[in-house]
């Protein structure tokens, strides 16, 4: 033996034959590590597979089946009659130990009570790894190849089912399309009406920011109408060739599109032949009442129906739906397909499971209850702290509006806030230009604990009345507080 | 008790207390079954909660847990005092035997030898399972929020990783980006270089239509640019800002790019400031020798490398990633945020720890064994029984080239094999304006088993031995061969 060659002692390699997996891998494993941690650093060299054998008492084939893997991973070079070394170098895997660069940022939030963000810490894990390995035991060979353009036709079964009797969506199969979330359904329904010479969208104003962006990426011209207590002013969409609402619960106002401007909404679009796209984000959360029906399942015809799991599920999963008229489906899926953005397929199959097995009502069910007792606690709390300000918005989703003096109050509390650790989102980040309805801080209470939503209440409350004090001493200082 | 009011008996209902889950789960279960099979039709009338815990043994709670969940997921209707009745029509879930309207095209191709098919039985169900199992314990609860744009930082680490070692990519992390596939990444560059007024991106002539599709659809005007022997003729790119190659192996053509182009496209980048994407789709299959290692090694601040796992692992995991230059990470990932169009978050955590187990590698190595046999017993069949016809093509990847005479002969025998079952590309199927390069045959090899291989270069080889037999005869009508 060369005394360049060590022994599996000097590597404190060995194996285990009562440790389940074959041993050939547990040599694998253990060489793999030692190198990606650094303890094999890139030149050094290893026991032969001759030597490597003999020490640890296997069979040669069992040392060279480790070795090859290994060599195939980039990590060993493998020569005829040389020793075998290490390759890589160990610098590689520290990084993974590093953190991203906004991380400190992020870490400067204590409480956050931004309107977009769910509870995830109740995502029924176990319940998901269920459907995830059932269905990926059932699934066909054809399933994991590539699909559809237009989704997974048993999801598209049970997104319609679920639809259909828990939104009163009017929805066959064949008209919904499986999209990565409600931002993907707006960005494709956004180019196929560009296609057809269509590029003025209404939005509400105010409306999420977010989907304004993706609208004109889309190629489409914003129109603002603005919202007041009944919802979107219908008689001030103008010209536009679509609207896009909010019925069920209007981002961020917090009011519910009432009766009449439903129907007038839909006269809108039967008059003009324009487009109505319904954006169902958080509906299934109502705490005052049963959810109201989707609008689209008045007038299928005239409106695009657009949902995600997003808020009712958990944002990682990047999954949502679109329910389309029979003018639309044809060049909705041609445009899914001619930008091969297709969800991921594992999703899909899982989901299915997932909501065949009423997991995703029974999900919907608890966290109903959470959020309804943190809003309860938030709205309690708020009218006691500040009792001269008021709440709008009814009860639903997973946010509340704390009307404002004045759009520059309502800014200096949001930076005030966030350099106490408090972070929250005002109505004017998601207003169109010529807003003139309400100045108001949007309260987002979907990721909080109580015990955390209670003391963000109370961080917060504190920072209002500091900062509405200070502007009554010093009205002019206002826009500029800190 | 009522005569419309059934008992436990009529409805085929009971519990078995010594399966597991809950006995309330069971009946929440047999119901919804019941339901949705149609064996309770809309309106039919369920026994009262006390009535039902009488009949099946069990407190009256059990049975109203299991009729608030149906109730809560529209298929009850409940009122106090009131005799339970169901709510939803039966007829909903029929559908899900239906069957989506291309299924009986697709079902008529019995041999599919199109090119961009891998093989998915071989997809590693199990490991890939106790990645998502291992990863879903592990995740943070953050993980499943709202995640960065660019992806999953672990997983990022991971990718750059496995490229340097596996591919001699020069990659940190920071410069990896997630995206949903090689197209999803290639959409994006074309439309940060659209918004820089860079708007001419060469291909190669000829290259895979989906991307030239996907680069018009970004705001990219099509160059072309032909191939030979060396691949892409880089004296004439012309005046395009962006050129798009597979220096690996060219798809269709199977050429890989020569030493010496390699260095002059490297050139053309420096010289003009001009950007090449590296799509480097199925590298990872070489079986004549090592891999050759990718481009952008050789000049990270000029390529754009891009990958995906939809050849080298499974299509219906939408995931890849592009590696960027220090002057494109930030307008791509932006561009990635604006549009919203992340990834899936549980696949991400998957796939990192498929990565860090080396689960990748094993599978890579197991599918590389399966091609080589494939491509040997095709190349050696098609000799045989096509002895006048040349084979083109490097040993990798998942396709090779029968030439042909013409293009015509080409797209007849195309048509032909269709008509009996052979499903096959052209090269004209994948050509842009002013072709004049060589006609031919594309023949994928990587869905089809041997004995199904077999059989389909039997019948393949029949289809051009008669239409050429035909164009002998009759060359005017070759054309029209149906």
């Amino acid at each position: 033996v060369s005394p360049r060659q060590p022994h599996a002692r000097d590597l404190l390699i060995g194996v285990d034959r009562s440790e389940s997996g074959s041993v050939s891998r547990q040599l694998e494993e253990q060489l793999r590590q030692a190198i990606r941690s650094g303890a094999l650093p890139a030149g050094s060299s290893l026991p032969s597979t001759r030597v490597l054998a003999e020490d640890i008492g296997v069979s040669r084939g069992v040392v060279t089946r480790a070795y090859t893997q290994l060599a195939f991973e980039g990590y060993l070079l493998l020569r005829k009659g040389a020793i075998p070394t290490v390759r890589t170098s160990s610098q590689l895997d520290r990084k993974r130990e590093a953190k991203p660069k906004n991380g400190d940022a992020a870490s400067r939030i204590r409480y956050d009570l931004r309107a977009h963000l769910p509870e995830v810490a109740s995502f029924p894990r176990k319940a998901w790894l269920r459907s995830v390995r059932d269905s990926l035991a059932r699934a066909r060979h054809t399933d994991l190849s590539y699909g559809d353009a237009a989704g997974l036709w048993e999801l598209r079964v049970e997104v319609a089912n679920y639809l259909v009797r828990a939104r009163g969506v009017s929805a066959e199969p064949e008209q919904v399309v499986i999209t990565g979330g409600s931002t993907h359904s707006l960005a494709l329904i956004g180019r196929v009406l560009a296609r057809r010479g269509k590029t003025q969208m209404a939005f509400e104003n105010p409306s999420h920011y977010i989907l304004h962006g993706v609208a004109e990426s889309a190629g489409q011209e914003i129109v603002s109408s603005p919202v007041d207590d009944e919802g979107i002013r219908t008689d001030l969409i103008g010209e536009a060739q679509s609207v896009v609402v909010s019925p069920a619960h209007q981002f961020p106002s917090g009011v519910a599109l009432s009766p009449i401007r439903r129907e007038l909404l839909l006269t809108w679009a039967r008059d003009t032949g324009g487009l109505i796209i319904e954006d169902d984000y958080d509906a299934e959360f109502r705490y005052d009442r049963a959810p109201i029906g989707a609008l689209q399942g008045l007038d299928p015809e005239h409106v695009v129906y657009i949902g995600s799991t997003g808020k009712t599920l958990v944002p990682a999963l990047r999954l949502g739906w679109a329910v389309l008229p029979e003018s639309v489906i044809e060049d909705f899926t041609l445009e899914l397909f001619s930008t091969m953005l297709h969800v991921s397929g594992m999703d899909q199959l899982a989901f299915a499971d997932f909501l065949r097995r009423g997991e995703f009502d029974r999900h919907l069910r608890q966290m109903r209850a959470i959020y309804r007792d943190r809003r309860d606690l938030l709205v309690t709390e708020l009218a006691n702290l500040l009792p001269g300000l008021r709440i709008s918005g009814i009860a639903a989703g997973l946010h509340v509006v704390l009307e404002m003096p004045s759009c520059e109050i309502a800014e200096s509390v949001c930076t005030r806030a966030r350099s106490r650790g408090v972070a929250v989102e005002t109505i004017s980040q998601h207003t169109l230009p010529k807003y003139n309805g309400r100045a108001g801080i949007i309260l987002g209470y979907g990721s909080l604990s109580m015990p955390a939503l209670q003391s963000a209440i109370e961080e917060f409350a504190r920072t209002v009345a500091d900062v509405m004090q200070e502007a009554t001493e010093d009205p002019a200082a206002v826009a500029g507080v800190p």
